[in-house]
């Protein structure tokens, strides 16, 4: 034994002997090696190609002569001819060892390889899905040991995979027959491996091998926009990407109005999920023709979304969401077919994962937060707030995590702002006031010139200017606010008062005139008190949250903030923190992690193992519920002000820091906002 | 403790000292005593009801004093006052021990109780039905520590009834909030635990205590006929039973007609898919209503069918079982929703359980006659004969079992018979006639009376006497074979050669005039020739199959035969081997077992432990395959002829043995069968 060739792949440093001729593939399976394969080492799949390395490896104290591994065999051979394989590699089901080798398991030969992250603050995703093929040479039938078609498929996937507990649904048994025969008796399946479970089940059946791929779709169900990434099962790469309205809309722009729609009109519950899961399947047909995939290659979805839409996602009537106890009827993780939601023209089998909910106001999507950006994993205090229409709000370490929703409203989104609208090109997202002449300037999405650039109305002359986005409305309102257009309690000073014309009468309260665009035959963009008021509400409501999970931690700072939340991605954090919408950190540790419920919701479809961690995470967070704290109510009275007159970051600034100043007697100051509130 | 009192259950026996105020249901537990409860000991479900005794006990050893068991409390006078309790019963969750007693549980207080059988042949039903119904209290949600209704509920069936590994699909979890804030957080559950599984599927929720029972389809999907029990799944009782045609029948009589059908026509399968699904659920409907209960308590159906039935309905082409070797998409056991089959109008979650196929050519049908008939538990050995469109054979006994399949097609069922129809009033289904005078009498369906009879006329004048069913044409072949009417080979002889006017010229052979009823406004009823051969092509597949069993089994003669099917129950054994469709054996040991595959199915339906117990014996059934074996063939061709000239059972006979005649010159003899088959 001991003379047998010594074998040792790289990067995974493993290594032992085997007689000569073992191949590649065989020495690597019994050493726990990760390198794939689909068709069982019959030199057809070419997922097991490996690098082998000649010459002397003093590391390994090894020297690999020419002819450590067989020459190239007959279905190397054909198979470069026809597909070709890249220079120096092997097939690793075919190529045997003859000598001592050194051989490297490239990243698209490993079965559990990471996929490139995007934000630095998420965690890596690691491929596991819960849906792989796998090919088998099945038995032939015998009549005179008569057995089933199905059953003798088990017995291939044990013996030549060693996969058992396989089940498979109705619309795989009718395809079944056909595919065996047309395989010549061999096919490729589709196995699918739910969370916590020891089984498998056929999703799909192809014969022959199949080279047509699986996806899944990873989808954050949101309040206002169902955005969804079409990955690839293999290698996690997003194809396609997209969001859409949630047609929901209609029936309330937030989810008290949706739950208020389900108890005022009978049925209104069902037509809600109908058009939703309609929207669902559409979305998906999109995606999968935007990557010029067959949508009936997509056999998983994992979708996130918060408790309500998660209630009327399943066709579960959302009452008992709108009222204390806010009781969930399942908070664990659910598992179901698609078809059971309706969602048709993707496979038929395709499976359904909703990550769990935290509480009744803490749904799937800060699940899928917490997963992405692991509080529970951080050495220092991390504040996550997911910024929606409503905020999720994380708040921990390793020592354990506290989490809460607060209803922020759709302000933040676009919604209830006079001008206010969803991101899209022409929509201001970016706003400068220079607090000397408070003459403005901004910039318009798709279009990287500053509005006082030469060249900007011919830029964007095909958008035009058409209103503000989310992000731009917190810009022009903190910058409103340093420039000294707007006192700590909200109010928008007259002309006099802060020396512009831009400060317009409007009734009996002010509006500052971003941009005027009549001229160019668009609209005019102002900024009202209508519009502070709002804000004011929405910053509140989110600085609040943060606030209370800070109480019960007994902090009164954190070590860093994540800001996450598509909008999230693009709100500056030095203007969030002018307006109060988070606590006061070092700008520094102000990051944004993009849209981490979707990253959440990727790092579950590609991985099975991380839907167990997140559903034993979630079983350990502790929750709060904003509703019903005193504390919180306490907390967004006083968070109503606009703290920081002066830019809280002068070091970045272009500007240079303003006095507080406060106008008008009637409704000014913090006592105000609290009398407004009271009376409201 | 030696000084607590001792309690003692009738009839299992089991004893055991409790302390004072004990609850005899808490004692029936520990002891594993099979007594009732759905409410979990509330007093509210009174399915623990038990009967003590008092008195001198000397067989156990007690003598048992007034007051050995509490008093009356509040809890049984309300049920008393309100329900009203049985004399001399007590509720057991609420009388307590309080001195040493004897306690009987009666058996409409046990869970597994044994249903009444109807055939001597069939094994008993034991109930323990894969569907039961269990009352929980379920904690109320708690803002503070948010959790999931459903996970409350499941935490309430591990507490209370020590049930683990609970699913609910979405239908329930749809249903589940309002019913437990109906019934003030108690509610009962249908929970239905498959064959070799230690899950629980919730399929039913219901505010409080369900009291509307949980109800079974047993359907056996014949070729020609679907047959179903509704049974009430606490007991076992049939409530309502209805056969109807299967309207494939549209697209061929036989099996081979309808794979041909398939083949021949894109999309037939799921033509003759749709037909058949829909026929079972108006027929789960229709029985609902005959039974008065609602059709959506209808929770679990078990279905027996013959191969082809099989995959026709679960939508899988049949063309595999067309051709050799005759393969099966799958052969185990096949559990699935209800609405994967579109069987509306029953519970929304059904579950349907078909048993295992035995081979490409013997079903669900075969493996249901085995679980009922158990020939691998009998002592001698058993042919069991299942006679439908196709014959179902079994020769086994506790040394082992074979099984295969004969294509006897329709004829014993009436269908390819001049006269033939199905049985229903009005159709002849006895037959004796006179050796003397040739002579017929014969009994219709609906009517006791001989056609001889006085009052005959009268007492079918609403039914008439319409055609022949499948027991008549056997009676009034045999008896014509004996009468001297028919020779050897199943010629029907002239009237010059009989004797009699009956035997009229019908083209180039004869027929036998049964019935004449011009007169009263029906048909004339004859025996063709034709008839004759249908049935000698018949009875030949039958006994050509058991020949090859025995040949397998390497025995001429069996100890025992049962007679199974519908229609087995209404052949005469005597008549049936006078026509040498079965071997020969003693009379007293040819019985009837009915419906066996009825009465398999029901027992798969009433005690899941049937259904873990047929998918083991069918794994041990050798298959034997009549298609390909050309000692099948050999059996076939020697079969033709009617063997029995004479009564063989004289003993019983009214009437006298007549000689072995032989009529013509052409065709006869055995020969003359053997040359028609070789032609044809």
């Amino acid at each position: 034994m001991s003379t047998d060739p010594l074998v040792i792949f790289t990067p995974s440093g493993k290594r032992g002997r085997f007689p000569v001729g073992t191949p590649v593939l065989t020495a690597a399976r019994q050493l726990g090696v990760d390198l794939d394969s689909v068709c069982g080492g019959r030199g057809i799949c070419s997922k097991c190609q490996v690098a082998p390395s000649y010459g002397d490896f003093p590391k390994h104290g090894v020297t690999v002569a020419e002819g450590a591994l067989s020459d190239w065999n007959a279905v190397e051979e054909r198979y470069d001819r026809v597909r070709g394989l890249k220079e120096g590699r092997r097939l690793g089901c075919q190529a045997t060892v003859q000598g001592d080798i050194v051989i490297d398991v490239p990243p698209e030969s490993q079965v559990h390889r990471q996929v490139v992250r995007k934000a630095a603050s998420a965690r890596p995703i690691t491929m596991d899905p819960a849906t792989r093929v796998v090919m088998v040479e099945v038995e032939e039938p015998d009549m005179h040991e008569p057995s089933g078609d199905l059953e003798r498929l088990k017995v291939a996937l044990k013996e030549q995979w060693q996969i058992e507990g396989v089940t498979a649904p109705l619309a795989i048994l009718q395809k079944l027959q056909p595919a065996l025969r047309k395989g010549n008796w061999q096919v490729s399946v589709a196995l699918h491996q739910p969370a916590n479970s020891e089984e498998f089940q056929i999703l799909g059946v192809w014969p022959g091998l199949h080279e047509g791929g699986l996806y899944g779709l990873a989808i954050d169900l949101g309040s206002t926009t169902i955005a969804a990434h079409l990955c690839d099962l293999s290698d996690g790469r997003v194809l396609a990407s997209a969001g859409i309205m949630n047609p929901q809309i209609r029936f309330g722009e937030d989810l008290m109005s949706r739950v208020s729609y389900a108890m005022m009109n009978p049925g209104g519950d069902a037509e809600m999920t109908r058009v939703v899961r309609e929207a669902m399947a559409t979305l998906a047909t999109e995606l999968a023709a935007e990557a010029e995939i067959d949508a009936a290659l997509i056999f998983e979805l994992v979708i996130v979304c918060n408790p309500v839409m998660h209630h009327l996602l399943l066709g579960i009537d959302p009452v008992e969401l709108g009222q204390a106890p806010f009781a969930l009827a399942t908070a664990d993780s659910v598992t179901l077919a698609a078809r059971d939601l309706d969602l048709t023209g993707i496979a038929p089998t395709a499976r359904v994962y909703l990550l769990p909910c935290i509480a009744g106001h803490v749904g799937a999507d800060a699940a899928a937060v917490a997963l992405s950006e692991a509080p529970d994993k951080s050495e220092d205090l991390v504040l996550v707030v997911d910024v929606g229409t409503n905020a999720e709000i994380l708040l921990g370490d390793t020592h354990g995590v506290l989490a809460c929703s607060s209803p922020t409203g759709p302000a933040f989104e676009g919604a209830q702002i006079s001008s206010g609208q969803r991101a899209a090109p022409g929509a201001i997202e970016r706003v400068e006031i220079d607090p000397e002449t408070k003459e403005p300037r901004f910039k318009v999405i798709g279009c990287d010139l500053w509005s006082t650039d030469p060249g900007f109305a011919e830029a964007t002359k095909d958008s035009g200017v058409t209103g503000i986005c989310g992000s731009g409305i917190i810009e022009a309102v903190a910058e409103m606010r340093m420039a000294g257009l707007v006192d700590a309690s909200g109010l928008i000073g007259g002309a006099e008062a802060t020396g512009t014309a831009r400060s317009e009468p409007q009734g009996r309260t002010h509006a500052y005139l971003l941009h005027d665009g009549t001229e160019a035959g668009g609209p005019r963009i102002l900024v009202t008190q209508g519009d502070i008021r709002a804000i004011q509400l929405a910053k509140s409501a989110l600085y609040a949250g943060a606030r209370l999970l800070m109480d019960k931690r007994g902090v009164d700072k954190v070590d860093r903030v994540v800001l996450a939340g598509a909008f999230g991605a693009h709100i500056s954090p030095k203007h969030a923190m002018v307006l109060g919408m988070i606590p006061d950190a070092p700008l520094e540790k102000v990051t944004s992690a993009g849209n981490a419920a979707g990253h959440g919701a990727r790092m579950a479809l590609c991985n099975r193992g991380e839907r167990e961690q997140i559903e034993r995470t979630v079983r350990r967070i502790e929750k709060i519920e904003t509703a019903v704290e005193p504390r919180f109510q306490e907390h967004f009275v006083n968070a109503n002000a606009l703290p920081h007159a002066v830019d809280p970051f002068p070091e970045l600034a272009k500007i240079a820091p303003l006095p507080n100043v406060r106008f008008g007697a009637s409704g000014g100051g913090e006592d105000g906002g609290r009398r407004r509130r009271r009376r409201g």
